[in-house]
């Protein structure tokens, strides 16, 4: 917060006192916490865990809508709120309409909670998810702590390497950005969007403006954004190369490509101008989709019903396990692909025992029932959301695709008011209050919410 | 076809030659095949009961065009193909404007496609799918056969069963029609129409102008039609009444009974008169949609856009195993939400060993995945097949219904086209082909077909 209280006291805007009392509130609450728990030793169990995991994102989520809720916007809280979860979780969808207008400190806030959120998203699937054994998360436990089953021995040399990683990332990003033409705020604003795959951007236009080197740089940095980097860090801290490969690599990339090709096509039948800039734009705004940034280069909801269909089905999907990106995601798609072809060998030959892969490595029936469980409870949900939206006299697709955009924490939907030109200031509070609820659902792998809600959890407590 | 040549002989119609000539042509094709084939002694694999399913399906569904493609009403082929996948396979979508004058021979085997594939479907699935390992149908096979694991031994005794209850149910919803003032022959078809849970009418209308009587009556016999009476034969054949409970019939009924409520409340916003008419209505249509008939009694996209929601939810769940009815069915939802109650027990005690069930009865891993992967390829499905319909032009609604409504053997889809008040006629000769194969695809629960286009069936020949 004492960065935006900078931006704004260069800049001339009250909103400094704003960030300032917050930092201070905020600051001082942090630290009695800490002193009220010094010297309590932790015991890891999931329990604690998931307690952990949903105090900490909810907390966090109150703590940064405060300054919002205070500054000169003039928002409601749920407002507030919509836009602080919205930061945090990386999805990039805005209740604020004149962002061109806004004074920096908002700007910069906004860009903060995407960077932290985003950080905050690859420390959990790296050190945390993966004990808890959410959503077949545990298939990257052997490969990341070898044989301890702990995640703390080696903790703090992942959070070094974690951080070390990202502010490098996001740094080149913002390099690159500028060599493109892009003003210095405006590069790391959007810098720290792209890596956390966010999608908040510095003006309502978000990348329409920009030059196609501008686009080039993006695309790239989003699809980092989307890799498994937990598994980079894990090489870097394990010392072993090796474990940077991931099997999720080739596939996503696979299905991006193959996207980007079909929506080109189809992108060409609507658009004007050079046959390049549409592939450039068509892969934009695909890997702006499937890696759940966010950004929009150009109005993808006039390429045609076909191109909206596809790149509504995008917004399942997601990108790497281990990555800021939400969604689905590719490793769950491989392992229920896999069940598929070893379900029809099986139909064939009953007696024959083969494993379920995910890339070369077998997995235990468990991870497939637990990949399995959270892909239906994903589409239940995204049914529920829809259903809740509805209710709010929200239209078909706007209640759909805000559903899913929401909880894939993608940002932006379909139709005249959520679409790609348009934002979710004119929905009703209830509406945002059950986005926000969604948003977060996403972000924390759904299962890791639900639990709270099970009688195992609360059971021989 | 006989039956149908007398009913227009008497009417005076001449299409009488045309179900004539049909006979003959197929008669004596059957009676070469069958004279090909004496003697010839059938070993039962998984690879013959596939080939089987495939080609009785397939070969039946291009008989039963024959005569309506010869017939006075000039339907291209595809468009008899689509009416006779519509029939056999019970979804009751039509591609026949003007069903109140047309000859009484066409209505007729209409309603007879129904009849016999409602009875294909329900031997289907008691005397081969459980041997076939197809999406979780392995759970009904050991109640069925005992100490046996073939499904022949008892074969006769079972097909004598399942025709003669097949039979009585139909008349006796024959009787119950007529009893409330529907013509013979109406009653008699839509009888055909209903306990097969298929959904042809003999006039455009539909339901609509019968009275509440004719709605009761419908909505019981459809809800009798949706029941795993599969599980009723077996209880008779066996002589055990306690084969006939199935866990699925409260689970089914009580989310009937949730979703009549609940669209009952939103429908009296939207529509005058008597309210006890609104909750016949109501019920009639929901039990409509989810057992997979697909009678309309009144215009339900006026409803409002949450029953909107509602309804096209219902149309993918479907009935129970081992009846008429198609969709995802009900056991592999509890089987699902089973699997889900034991993921989070297994995240909180990730050592503790906790089988899911169906009912009260523990399934094996195996059966959990199966389930899993048909749902998965169910949504991968329906989606392939909304995008095959959204590339010949169709608007997003239309292609998302109408893909689901084939592929769940309903009906009805949602929109001004193939909405409750609508029918298939405009569409495109390619959606019309799509659609039959999402119609096939569903009833032979999609992964009977997959399968012919898997390595693992052509390997090893």
């Amino acid at each position: 917060m004492l960065l935006p209280m900078l931006a704004d006291l260069v800049a001339g805007n009250e909103d400094w006192q704003v960030f300032g009392i917050s930092a201070v509130l905020v600051g001082g609450l942090s630290l009695t916490v800490i002193a009220m728990t010094q010297g309590a030793t932790v015991r890891f169990s999931p329990r604690f865990g998931f307690m952990l995991l949903n105090a900490l994102w909810l907390s966090t989520s109150l703590v940064a809508a405060v300054p919002l809720y205070f500054s000169s916007l003039d928002m409601t809280f749920g407002e507030a709120f919509f836009e602080s979860v919205s930061g945090l979780t990386t999805t990039g969808a805005t209740v604020i309409v004149g962002l061109d207008n806004l004074p920096p400190g908002i700007l910069l806030w906004r860009s903060i909670t995407h960077f932290v959120g985003g950080i905050g998203v690859v420390a959990m699937g790296l050190l945390l998810l993966p004990f808890l054994n959410v959503g077949g998360m545990q298939i990257f436990k052997l490969e990341s702590s070898g044989a301890t089953d702990s995640p703390f021995p080696r903790v703090r040399q992942f959070s070094i390497a974690l951080i070390g990683f990202y502010v490098s990332i996001t740094l080149a990003c913002a390099l690159a950005y500028n060599a493109t033409g892009m003003s210095s705020f405006d590069s790391l604003n959007h810098a720290m969007a792209t890596v956390s795959t966010g999608g908040f951007a510095t003006t309502d236009a978000s990348f329409r403006n920009y030059s196609e080197g501008a686009l080039i740089v993006g695309t790239v940095f989003m699809l980092i954004g989307a890799m498994p980097f937990a598994a980079f860090i894990r090489a870097i801290v394990l010392q072993s190369p090796r474990q940077a490969f991931d099997p999720q690599m080739p596939v996503l990339l696979g299905i991006i490509a193959l996207a980007t090709a079909t929506i080109t096509i189809l992108a060409l039948e609507h658009v004007d101008g050079p046959r390049w800039a549409t592939v450039i734009h068509a892969a934009f705004n695909v890997v702006s989709i499937i890696t759940t940034t966010g950004f929009v280069s150009a109005d993808y909801d006039l390429w045609g019903p076909l191109a909206i269909m596809l790149i509504f089905l995008l917004t399942f999907l997601g990108g790497c396990s281990g990555s800021t990106s939400g969604g689905i995601k590719t490793y769950r798609l491989m392992v229920l692909f896999d069940a598929l072809r070893v379900n029809l060998a099986q139909m064939i030959r009953p007696n024959a025992v083969r494993p379920v892969r995910f890339g070369r490595q077998p997995v235990t029936p468990r991870v497939v029932q637990s990949v399995a469980v959270f892909v239906g409870v994903y589409f239940a949900i995204f049914v529920a959301v829809s259903v809740a939206l509805a209710a709010t006299g929200l239209d078909f697709t706007t209640a759909v695709t805000g559903a899913i955009t929401a909880l894939s924490n993608v940002g932006p939907g379909f139709g005249s008011i959520i679409g790609p030109a348009g934002t979710f200031e004119p929905l009703s509070e209830a509406a945002k209050w059950i986005l926000s609820v969604a948003m977060l659902l996403g972000r924390l792998e759904i299962l890791a919410v639900l639990i709270l809600f099970s009688s195992s959890f609360w059971k021989n407590f």
